[in-house]
């Protein structure tokens, strides 16, 4: 396959770039993370979400350690070619490192984030064998 | 109402978290867009989107030039407190300045970025007025 497709992609002063992890079936928004060029091609190859962790600088293996994988159906990018949106299968239901089913459970009501979704599993029972 | 809530979100270093716009109906992913403290604030306060224009270095009331404001139904911040969704009701059914209904009209299929998606509105129609 070819690979010209990446070249297209705009990546930014910091050679990331945001992606967007929406569920395939659901079509709700899971999470927000960065991927640089290794990680998107990684991600369209094993058709496994991969992106990079800013904070560990290194390549960043969804569900590498919570099994939280992510199969990636559809890769879509932007008018601008800076955000890239992964239609994804989301393993075990659960996105985010809290244990619940997204990152996206605090909502703005009179003037505080209220959580919004429960905890499914304890984040010490996803990550005990790290 | 108070505003403590805009203190604990994180902005990057340059000052700007991403925004996504999400149809609150439909579930589909609008755009992404880029919001300073202001941005954000002027949002909550008007229920609709305004973000961080980037390129022009200003403030961003969508839908200021096309018309094709957003109305903010709901703001949701993730688990780092470092990305936004709005669920929004978009005028017009177009966000893209493409004049697609979404940003996201491009698609991996082998090897190549292949548009998915019509330009309901020619653009120099859009922004005539401009």
């Amino acid at each position: 396959m070819s690979t010209d497709w990446i070249d297209k992609v705009c990546w930014g002063e910091n050679g990331l770039i945001p992606a967007i992890a929406q569920d395939a079936t659901s079509g709700v928004v899971l999470m927000v993370a960065w991927m640089n060029r290794e990680a998107l091609l990684e991600t369209v190859d094993s058709s496994r979400a991969v992106y990079w962790s800013r904070s560990r600088s290194q390549l960043w293996r969804k569900g590498e350690e919570s099994g939280h994988v992510q199969r990636v159906k559809e890769v879509f990018i932007d008018c601008d070619g800076d955000v890239v949106l992964l239609k994804v299968d989301q393993a075990g239901g659960i996105a985010c490192h809290t244990g619940r089913a997204n990152c996206f459970f605090r909502k703005l009501e009179a003037g505080d984030w209220i959580v919004t979704q429960p905890v499914l599993v304890e984040p010490n029972q996803i990550y005990a064998k790290s």
